[in-house]
């Protein structure tokens, strides 16, 4: 059995709580956070408290806190030469104050408080400073049935960007949809089959392969024309500025058309 | 029972081919290619001809071509007042000749090659000159376990338009994501459960509710550390393009930080 403590209460650390309690061999000791009333309607299932003097002993501790917190809140823990961890995907493992053992334990996925998420999906990108607690890390994230990779700081911060480009960029790419869509009436829903199937091809092949469309196509025609539908600047900067990508990617002042139609 | 012809051998055209293959209520009379060879594997399943001049009846022919063929292969077709319809997102219909009775039978999708489609969950949008026709549309669209929506063109343009944005340019971001974890020789696959999600989070809600990350929490240390992150030029412009965006459309020069973690 793993004993953990949780520290703040955002959805990260909702999100973990959740994990936790659902695994047979897990037990969250108690669940921290300064604001009581954030975590009060716990209180019946978990030892919580809003007092840092209050916390108990446990395996280790997870900081799910807002990044700019992770060092002014690991410095106010009072006790030493446990095991700390935090859930970021930019901030340097080395931000923990060092009176602890320190650690990462950043669960590669998207959080949002109304949206549920099949926890044993998640990817769990590990990084100890001290060799042995490597286990206890892999251990914990298999208890939630997730995979566990240990990777370097640098990785993980090159992994949390690489994150921001297929996720917030890309979610903001489908409120373009929307707001496109809007200016016609036109529902939204009609689009997410075709996101969702973007997003499942590439499990099966690279972006690079399952690429298609009018600037893949080099199909001038087409670009023109919906160049001319577009109503805001903006939607048009980012239309001429990813169409542009495309077309060097995909390297198609080379391109010769083809007769049948690929998109 | 309804009788199709197809007539093109692109990625749609053989997607639909399966697809009614599949269907119990259409049959396809007659598969036409100008190049015999690309269909020639299914001449012992289907009628399958290179020559205009032998195309049979049917109720509906469906020219699966490029965008660029559409007007001349129309009028190329020998014969006059049959259904004949197109299948672009982008293309009018009344670039169809007028000598048959015209429409648009466009599935919303993205179609590779090697990729399976499950073909139920694909929106059709139908539009036609002769309102007797639209019926026939519909019931095709059933007959292969899809949704019609009747549109008009500029809805369809538009939809299109709207399909690039999310479908295009996220795999575009996709690619950026992975060639950023090629720098590092991190496995793009630790992001594939990451892209599912985002994808599956906006058939819960809006993107605009949806959106998480630095740029909405005007987190701008983790930005500053991003950028200098970033190896590429084009990767850095669609980075600070992008979180311009966010920023404006979730408004935060007047955000206030929150205590708790949200990504």
């Amino acid at each position: 059995m793993i004993s953990v403590i949780l520290l703040g209460a955002g959805n990260v650390a909702t999100h973990l709580y959740k994990a936790f309690s659902d695994s047979e061999t897990v037990s969250v000791t108690q669940w921290y956070n300064r604001t009581r009333s954030s975590i009060s309607s716990y209180a019946n299932e978990v030892d919580i408290t809003d007092s840092l003097e209050e916390l108990k002993e446990a395996d280790l501790y997870i900081m799910a806190v807002s990044d700019d917190c992770i060092a002014e809140f690991s410095s106010a823990l009072p006790f030493t030469n446990r095991l700390v961890v935090h859930t970021s995907g930019s901030v340097a493992m080395h931000d923990i104050d060092k009176k602890n053992q320190i650690g990462v334990f950043y669960p590669l996925q998207t959080f949002t408080k109304d949206a549920d998420i099949v926890f044993s999906e998640v990817p769990i990108c590990v990084e100890v400073y001290e060799k042995e607690n490597l286990k206890i890390l892999r251990d914990l994230a298999r208890a939630v049935g997730c995979k566990p990779h240990k990777i370097t700081t640098e990785q993980r911060q090159t992994l949390h960007l690489a994150a921001v480009f297929v996720n917030n960029f890309t979610n903001q790419l489908y409120r373009f949809g929307h707001e496109i869509c809007e200016t016609k009436n036109i529902e939204f829903e009609i689009l997410h089959p075709l996101i969702e199937e973007t997003a499942k091809k590439i499990q099966q092949m690279s972006p690079f392969k399952a690429q298609t469309g009018p600037a893949k196509r080099n199909d001038k025609r087409t670009i023109k024309r919906q160049l001319k539908l577009i109503e805001k600047e903006e939607h048009e900067a980012i239309y001429k500025m990813l169409t542009a990508s495309i077309k060097k990617t995909h390297n198609v002042s080379n391109y010769r058309p083809k007769k049948s139609k690929t998109n």
